[in-house]
Parts: structure tokens; C-alpha cells; sequence
């Protein structure tokens, strides 16, 4: 069966990593059908639409979505993408390279993060001069789905032993509290080990030693932020993949943005994005050609050739052809 | 002028690191006047009531409490404290100290967190059987008096060089936008450099340099959590003072906990207590006997003796001795 990928470049080096992890799927024996569209500050300039509607129909449609990253639009256009895959778990992998610098070089671990509510739910007002507020929705129904994701993904069938619940539940009791009884009791329900941990306890924890964790499930905002935190302990955001999983298709996506700074180069650095090609190959069940691709690019970050940003001075395109050939 | 202290040791170690500190400010040449008064886990269990009616009165009247720690109760108890004394900035800084163990030993940094709202505003409300909410709360004037301090604290007058505010104004675009441009406002109405940074890509960037901030002022929740991130990079919470500011009283704790696994055994580290009073001098326009305590603190710390969770088999009562000794 054919699977529609939909490939969105956006700005800055998203035009240049994201074509490469095309490339690199390519070279799979895999049946994929790819289309392009566009997102992002240049197509707002463009046309003063930084998500057009075509494109969001694309990713409401393919079975997957490969994205690259936007600029100044960002939010404009990460957040309406997520919904338009219906994604309700984003998978946020944070593991520290061998040969990589890295303050915590023994971190390993994996956010699941909810995806549709929490603050980025979106109702604002400005009730008067002085006052603007925000409703932040907890939902159980999106607690239970991503608890149910969650118990299959670190359940007695995976190679880890369970989650941690991550939450603010001490001040917000309500919202934070449903959470965390939802996830708890899903968990129980289906014969899954779980302990909790406060958020900003947490923190402080995973600098003094992240292997007290391994899979961390975890509101929506907390998950950004606790996210790229383990991503500072990893040595940055350079090398971090993302999968954001709805019902019926998927979003991947690098963590990292633009990086206008050497975007047009041919410099940056695409094994983020190649890895999150391995996360929706994954994902469409290419299990062996997933595998495939994430051990070529451990070879590559640990043998060469490298980019500047690891000290190297390879090109996108040498990193890309060395993975290919390693697959 | 005599000052009124209000004392409130709190549950577990409070119990041991608070009469430390009131120790180190009796040895010392200012006009206090002391009363203790109960809070916690402790108080809960005879009374039914994690803060007494008459703990509140005493730190709502007192010029200046310090507070040790409470444990299962520790939110009953110290968000209603904090609105006792009428705190609308925690500063939390997060320092380093020469020969203590730490992922980032170079992080000198003060968190100045709005103490008010944000989602601690307590507005939650189950709407139904699904669902949940929480309305955040973030006020023009609350963002107003926050900057102001910050213009004071970090200002032309200070040893800092402005401040940089951490948001997520890219979501919240409402609330966070209100707090980042009114806090924006002030320092430009003041003279006071600042730059900005979104709360998540903070949590990266000082994992990876923390030497590139200096103070940071943010929404109520988000310092929570970016605090005790820097706690994590300079080792823990164990030797983290803080001061909840009000217009006219201040509330001083510790930022650790209650530490059940060494209380009642004489040996909790009471460095963060003490700096915690210091914090409490320089309130009160002690600048020399604070500094005095700073001092003897930061030379303790280096030369002993230390307790165990630094690595030494010293008691809580000999690093006091040895602190007031060295003022
Ligand atoms: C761009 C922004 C809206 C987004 C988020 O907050 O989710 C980003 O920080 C991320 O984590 O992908
Ligand atoms: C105990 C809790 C309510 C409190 C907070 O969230 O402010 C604590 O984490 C702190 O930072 O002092």
C-alpha cells in the first residue's frame, strides 16, 4: 500500500535538512508518495497566511507529515499542524549521543507529552485594562487517550518498565489533579507500574541524575519545558526528533528551529530530522527500516562525517550521503 | 526600632535548620524581637488546620517571618503565608558555592517570580463529569510592581545589568503577552536594559551556558520550575535561601523541603536557613550584618565543618557554632 507523506520544508535550514531526510527515505525500499507544501514566514510574507489552508488539508490528510521548521510564524503554524493530524501524544525522545558533549551524557529519556489542551487550549480575554486571563482545560477523556498510548508504549511489552506522571497537582488540584488520577488509574487498569513526581521537583532532579528517570508523561506546557530541558542536558536541541501521533496519522518534526544564522549554508546539521523520518517509519510500521536508519545515524554522529555545530566541517549533503550509505 | 520576627519552624528538619538561624541572628548586634508560632503537617494532625488562624495573624503583623519547612501540607501552608505578607516577588537565587558539587558550578543567577497569580490564582471549577478548568489570572498592575522591583533590584544602581523575562507570551499571547509587555514597559520607562526569552528555550540555553543570564523575571509558575531547574545545576536545593517580598513585611525560607529520611537526627544543613535569614537582614537595612552572615556562610561551606549531605560528619549545631564564630 502507498502511504501520502506530505513534506513541509518551512524556513531558514528546514529547507535543507528536510529534503535530505526525503532523501534518505528514498533510499528505503519503502512505498512512499511524497507532496510538498509550504508553510512558514516566507509563505506569509507571500501571501499573509503562514499555515495556507491547502497545506493544512495535505497534513489533515497524508498519513504522515514531515516538517521541517518556520520562524517568527512558528506557534501559527505547529500548533493548527498538530491538530490537523489530531494528534494527542507528542513523543519527545532525549538521549545524549556517544562522542556528543553533553552535560548529563547518560541521559535517556522519552516525554510523552499531551498534545491538545492544557494552556495551549486557547481561550483568552482581556477581561479589563488591568486583567487578561486564560482557561486551562484538563480534559479526561485526552488524559485517558494519552494514558492509553502511554501504557503501550512503556507497558510490559515494551523494553521499559513503566512511566512517570509529571504534574502541579499540589496547586493545581482541579485540572492537574484530574490528570494525574486519570493517567494513574489507566495505568492500574492495565497492569502498569507508575510513580509521580512534581514538576519543578523533577527539575531539579533530572540535573542531578537523570537515570532516576525513563519515560515521562506529562501535561502539555510542562512537556515543552521539561522537554528541552533534557535536551540542554543532552548537549542542546540539535539531535532531538519528535513524533506527534493523532488516531490515524502522524506529524514529525525536529525540535530544533531555523537557525537563521547558518541557514542557506548547506551546513546544518540534518540528523534530527533524519531521525524523526525513523520515528514515522515507526510509526507506519517500517520497523526494520526505522531501525535501519537510526543505527546509520548513530554511526554517523560517532564516525563522521560531522557538521560544524559538532565541530566538524562536513556539508548537509556529506552527513546525508555517509547515512545513506551506512543503511 | 525593635523589629518583630515571626518564627515558624515548620514540620521535619524545619524543626532543626529554623532555631539555627535564629541562633546566628541572636549572636548578632540587632533589635529583634522573636515569636514562634506553628504550621504543617504537625499542627494538622492535633488541630485539623495546617496553618493556625493565629500563625497567619503572626506573620500578617510581624515585620519579617522565617519559615522553615512543611511537609504533605506544604502548599496549605506556605501560598496563604505568602499572601499574609502581602508578597508579590519571590527571589530566588541560584548560586554555585567553591568546593559543592555541581552539574554547572559557574550559575550565579536570581529568580525574581511574581508571587500572586498566574495559574495560582485558584480559580478551578470541574465544569463536567470530562472536564476540568483553571483560569489564569495575570494583572497589569501585579506585572507593574514585579518590574518595578526588578528595576531596583537589577537597575543602573545595582551590581546587575538589567534582566531578561522569561515567558511564553508565543501561547499565551494574552496573559504572558500582558506580563512581558508591562514588565518591558517599566524597565524602558526606568532606564533598565532587558532582553527576552521564551521559558522553554531558557530551559535549554542555561543547561548549556548558564553564564548568559544573569537575573530572570518571570510568571509565578514558570520561576517555580526554572528555579528549581538552577537549584539542579548548582548541586540541589539543600544550600537555596529565598525571600517573599511584600510592601511592608517579607517572608524567608528556605527553598528544601522537610527532609523525613534525617529529621530529628541533628544533622540537616543549615546553610540555606541561615542564608535565608541573611536575605531577612537586608531586608530590614542590616547590610553589614548581613553581609557578616554571608560571609561566614560562604567560608563554612569551604573550610567546615560540613554535615553529611556535603560530605562531612559534622551536626547542625556545629556549622552553626562555626558560622557565628566566623561573623
Ligand atoms: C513553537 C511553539 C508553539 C512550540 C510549543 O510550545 O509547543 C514549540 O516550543 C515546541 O515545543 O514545539
Ligand atoms: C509547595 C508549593 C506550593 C511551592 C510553590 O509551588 O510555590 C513550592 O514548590 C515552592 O516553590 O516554594
Amino acid at each position: 500500500m502507498t502511504h501520502e507523506i506530505a513534506v513541509i520544508p518551512g524556513d531558514g535550514i528546514g529547507q535543507e535538512v528536510t529534503p535530505a531526510a526525503v532523501e534518505v527515505l528514498e533510499a528505503l525500499d519503502v512505498d512512499f508518495s511524497f507532496t510538498e507544501a509550504e508553510a512558514g514566514d516566507a509563505v506569509k510574507a507571500e501571501t499573509g497566511e503562514a499555515l495556507p489552508e491547502e497545506t493544512y488539508e495535505l497534513a489533515a490528510t497524508a498519513d504522515a507529515t514531515l516538517f521541517g521548521a518556520a520562524g517568527e510564524t512558528a506557534a501559527d503554524v505547529i500548533l493548527p499542524l498538530r491538530e490537523a493530524v489530531g494528534s494527542f501524544v507528542n513523543i519527545r525522545p532525549a538521549k545524549a549521543y556517544p562522542g556528543i558533549d553533553a552535560v548529563r551524557p547518560e541521559t535517556d529519556l522519552v516525554f510523552l507529552r499531551e498534545n491538545t489542551e492544557g494552556v495551549y487550549s486557547g481561550h483568552e480575554d482581556r477581561l479589563t485594562e488591568d486583567v487578561a486571563t486564560l482557561t486551562r482545560v484538563t480534559t479526561q477523556s485526552a488524559s485517558e487517550q494519552l494514558a492509553e498510548f502511554a501504557c503501550e508504549y512503556a507497558g510490559p511489552e515494551s523494553e521499559h518498565d513503566g512511566f512517570t506522571i509529571a504534574h502541579k497537582a499540589n496547586v493545581m488540584r482541579e485540572t492537574d489533579g484530574l490528570f494525574r488520577d486519570t493517567v494513574a488509574e489507566v495505568a492500574a487498569d492495565n497492569g502498569v507500574d507508575t510513580d509521580e513526581v512534581l514538576i519543578d521537583a523533577f527539575a531539579t532532579k533530572v540535573c542531578l541524575d537523570p537515570t532516576q528517570f525513563d519515560v515521562i508523561v506529562c501535561p502539555n506546557l510542562a512537556g515543552d519545558v521539561l522537554s528541552d530541558l533534557a535536551a540542554g542536558l543532552v548537549g542542546g536541541l540539535g539531535l532531538l526528533p519528535s513524533a506527534n501521533i493523532g488516531p490515524d496519522r502522524g506529524l514529525f518534526e525536529p525540535v530544533h528551529g531555523t537557525a537563521p544564522d547558518i541557514a542557506g549554508e548547506g551546513v546544518a546539521n540534518p540528523a534530527a530530522t533524519i531521525i524523526s523520518a525513523a520515528m514515522l517509519l515507526e510509526y507506519l510500521d517500517y520497523d526494520e527500516e526505522a531501525a535501519a536508519v537510526h543505527a546509520a545515524v548513530e554511526e554517523t554522529l560517532a564516525d563522521g562525517p560531522r557538521t560544524p555545530d559538532l565541530g566538524g566541517n562536513a556539508s548537509t549533503a556529506d552527513v546525508t550521503a555517509a547515512v545513506i550509505e551506512r543503511l
